[in-house]
């Protein structure tokens, strides 16, 4: 490992009068309203380029790297002064970040760095067994992409990694996308082991990086309150709230997604576990299976609703919430009094209170009351940065309705 | 059981013009600044009367009792022109408490009854077995405690309830402090089953209803984190999570308590699970034992950090603030690189961000960075009321400290 990241000599970026204090916080971003750009105009930088951050004094503040081109200029990477985004400052964070992995799980299935949560910014790896998945999103980790592998295979001696760097966010970053072997060969499909049962998920052809360890906890609260339900899986991707409820017991379960992949890979996470009798599979749009359900008279006893983002944008927010609204109101429709709902937002324009008062006026439009059993966040392979509320992106409530 | 409630003629209190909106939500409170005491002046009611609330233009808004003497004038135990707390209604909404905490837990150990949540302001009852724990915090409810009594009776057929009426909050409501038999001979120690281990808690002599069910879940999320770890558990009580993080698997724990007969159950609890050995104990404030083990050079790989409300009145939430930021800040001192905090608040006026905030700020005393690994909240016999945040209490965050 080469030990010079310490002798770079990093351009400056000068921040403006008091732009320092959410930064000494622990905060990771400067955005670009912050920057003296008289002192450090950003057409003097590359994509990507190691930075010395300084306050309007001229104080040292923290080392970064920076994209003229993003609305979030710089991303922090350190707070000592001799440290810079590298070979050794990779090895490190991710060896702290294997750590916490290690000691949280006992199997090798778990995201193994969560980006400006785990102080690398823009750098997501999932590990399947020895199979990698990295996705990057930024133009200073796209820098150091090849350092990245390596260090990874270092730490980890992996069979295959692959770039799964297709995340509409790249193009914030004027990043282009792609999905390409890192190394050795990626297979199409992986091996996820959660809760004790065994997954298979599609990689390159598959939604995000394959599987969504984010929510492996919540899966397993809601299994436990599946004996004997009748339980219905929206947005089911390949099965993995479905699956993990059958195996608990549940009476029936039907999976309903618009990817015909996804319900294949459901179908045979269901024979995998040995439950493929009592779950079934239903192609279509949500909203309109919804639809189809409540008019077929169908009743559930407990229903999971884990949709993709409805709010991607800050300014899309109230639009988005009324769509929240509606997917909860409809769900609602087909649970009998008493029936539970995991009501799921991924988005990170939605808060915990904006989701909670979602389901609040979706009730209230049932004229049903509700109460929130339990409160659900992301997994804690998926840890959140205190001064970052960015990283907090998933909440959860079960949801329990009565008429 | 008699069926006369819908015969109540009850007083009518009416509300200032827009006043019935939150009611409409499902909010259960109206606040005396929201009635017009012209139409309704406040000296015509009795503590605890049924009353039925009218909006400005006379619209039926909900039902509710009342307390004059109180800043939460009326609490709404009905939507519907007919119902009014009384046994009918007493014995509906516990039966549907009892049907959800019968589908969450294997054994007859929780929380049966949590007051507005459950839709029954002011009325929490915790059930150990056969003996059950009733706790009133409102004049209308206290105006039914016979009721509640014989409903209790004749749903669970308990061999004997205590009244434990005395909690601060009930001074509030002009209510006296007691506590004392409401039926049959309750015992000085009751025994209590949870995630597999079981305890013994004082009751009439211990804090608040002799133990703290909300906290269930995290004791056994803090013991997975357990094995092989020197384990700090401060503001221990009865050793609740100390004895959970024993049986996981640590090397050793000490439980920090002022209350010497809450550290003989501790002792008493760790020898019941066989883990005495492994747990001591040591009596005295929490912030000076912070400084002894400091001094003595004591280092822990997990801590929890448990204390009761440090803010009672919204008034004093910078101040508790403050206290939060020592108490963490102290508790860092004494762990390693790596090493994990379970930091909790159950005051009321202390939400999830300013925890989060707290811990940051302690954090970045230390010079030390921080994950929050996990994010949890009351258990699920304690459910958040969506309209009411008052009912959501109870933080905590599993936080990985790193320098």
């Amino acid at each position: 490992m080469t030990q010079n990241e310490d002798r770079i000599a990093a351009k400056v970026v000068t921040l403006k009068k008091g732009e320092e204090r959410r930064i000494k916080t622990g905060h990771l971003w400067v955005f670009s309203n912050e920057i003296d750009t008289r002192k450090s105009p950003l057409r003097d930088f590359a994509p990507g380029e190691p930075v010395r951050v300084e306050d309007s004094r001229g104080q040292f503040t923290a080392n970064g790297f920076i994209n003229p081109a993003s609305l979030i200029s710089v991303r922090v990477v350190s707070r000592r002064p001799t440290e810079f985004l590298g070979r050794k400052l990779l090895f490190d964070r991710l060896k702290t970040a294997l750590e916490l992995r290690e000691r949280l799980f006992s199997a090798p299935y778990y995201r193994l760095c969560f980006a400006e949560a785990d102080f690398l910014p823009g750098l997501v790896v999932d590990r399947y067994g020895d199979v990698l998945v990295v996705q990057i999103t930024t133009a200073g980790m796209e820098r150091e992409r090849l350092a990245v592998v390596e260090t990874l295979c270092e730490l980890l001696d992996p069979g295959a990694i692959l770039f799964k760097n297709d995340a509409s966010g790249r193009s914030y970053e004027g990043l282009p996308e792609y999905v390409e072997p890192a190394f050795g060969t990626p297979p199409d499909v992986v091996e996820v082991e959660e809760n004790g049962l065994r997954f298979t998920a599609p990689l390159a052809a598959g939604q995000k990086t394959g599987w969504f360890f984010d929510q492996r906890l919540n899966r397993a609260r809601f299994a436990a309150r599946a004996k004997g339900a009748r339980v219905l899986d929206l947005f089911s991707y390949v099965g993995s709230f479905g699956v993990n409820a059958a195996r608990a017991g549940a009476e029936e379960v039907l999976c309903v997604d618009a990817s015909s992949l996804a319900l294949e890979h459901a179908r045979a996470n269901a024979a995998g576990n040995g439950v493929e009798k009592r779950l079934s599979t239903a192609e279509g749009d949500v909203f309109e299976a919804l639809d189809a359900l409540k008019a077929e008279g169908r009743r559930f006893d407990l229903i999971c609703l884990d949709p993709p983002a409805f709010i991607k944008h800050r300014k899309d927010a109230a639009k988005g919430e009324q769509a929240y609204v509606k997917a909860n109101r409809e769900a609602m429709k087909l649970l009998d009094d008493g029936g539970m709902l995991l009501t799921c937002s991924c988005s990170q324009h939605m808060d915990a209170e904006s989701l909670k008062r979602a389901v609040l006026r979706a009730a209230n439009m049932r004229r049903a009351s509700v109460q929130i059993v339990e409160q659900l966040h992301q997994g804690p392979d998926h840890p959140v940065h205190p001064a970052m509320p960015e990283t907090n992106y998933l909440k959860a409530f079960l949801c329990r309705l009565l008429r």
